[in-house]
């Protein structure tokens, strides 16, 4: 059964199309949405439009970004010489919430995951190569991708100039489960031989856990993991 | 911590004023919003304004439509003879759901909860003495408010044309809480002197439920409005 407005029931079905929003919550949102001030509503609608429009992908890290490169890719305060490779812009958010992180980031836009059909080329991978070792474009089969990043983005935009630091580690800090495990091991394997120092953010128990409640997993990964004190 | 691109992070704020939407969720939909295609995000945008452009209030049973009146109001198939007052728009659709009821509807537009400052001032009730008894504007003190809404619609849209069927029955569908329960004992106060019959739908068990796991409030309203059978 519908609203007897067209209009609503449009913007419910519009809703309905975002993640975690199912019918029910459309319908509040939509009965919240007759209530707010029509200047409310268009700074909504405008936000949405400004999103796809200004939003770029910063050419180096692959990061969402309004400006070319990213602040963080420009910030002369950060480690160009450590990497940090995420799944998702998303994640950058979580790492840079800790405030302990003072490199720069690689956001791969994914993971390898067969059963979606994502395979290694639908992911920023030779792009992370390229900026690991600028060599690698030269060897590489698809010139077309993976062309080197700087050289689209004015050389006096970036901190370093046009003398870029050597990479001395890439850390990858992708999800701790099949499909990041498969891309980690898949990442790990191309990057060691360019002579960088690979690493993977520790897995074990989240702070404030509980041993009696931890799934096995964790707790094996907590044990095999264990540190000197 | 924000996303290095402001035109997200406005989005992100955005989402969050809306009701059940905090910051995890409104990240989760900004960055699915970033993945949408620039049609789908700018269809949703206009289906948002359209909502604020388009979306009226039917001036006979104000719940929200595109037509003046609305379609519930024009059918020639529903019994124009019983309204069912309800809050909110949504409830409508509720009871619509139920393929029940084939009266009319009149939306209050809230409940009278004087926490909140909702006094009877604030809701339609003054426009359902009207629609109930014609003669209660004439004797009204605020002519302004309650105007005859028939009056501003074309009688021709009017399933009735200009003889409108006397009300026989109101039936209160507010919610079972205090504040429901305060404002159908205001209405029937106000209702019953004008000789209509006044009801409310019944409270009890609702249905799948479990003695066992009943509140005692609803347990007690079940014995209470116990039937023969």
């Amino acid at each position: 059964m519908h609203f007897t407005s067209e209009s609503v029931e449009t913007l419910v079905e519009q809703f309905t199309k975002l993640p975690t929003i199912g019918r029910k919550t459309a319908q509040r949102l939509a009965a919240y949405v007759l209530k707010m001030s029509r200047d409310d509503v268009a700074a909504l609608a405008q936000a949405l439009i400004a999103v796809k429009d200004k939003v770029k992908h910063c050419p180096i890290c692959h990061n969402v970004t309004d400006t070319l490169p990213c602040s963080i890719c420009r910030s002369p305060k950060r480690d160009h010489a450590v990497i940090c490779v995420v799944e998702e812009p998303n994640d950058v958010m979580a790492l840079e919430r800790t405030g302990e992180y003072r490199g720069v980031y690689h956001v791969l836009g994914g993971v390898i995951s067969p059963l979606d059909g994502i395979g290694p080329d639908d992911l920023s991978i030779r792009e992370l190569l390229t900026r690991v070792d600028p060599a690698f474009r030269q060897v590489s089969s698809s010139p077309a991708n993976g062309q080197g990043a700087e050289s689209q983005v004015a050389e006096a935009a970036l901190p370093y100039g046009d003398e870029r630091p050597a990479i001395e580690e890439v850390i990858l800090a992708v999800n701790p489960n099949v499909e990041g495990d498969t891309t980690a091991y898949y990442l790990s394997q191309l990057l060691k031989p360019l002579g960088v120092r690979v690493t993977r953010i520790a897995r074990g128990l989240p702070i404030g856990g509980d041993l009696e409640y931890a799934d096995e997993a964790t707790l094996s990964r907590a044990l095999e993991g264990r540190n000197v004190v």
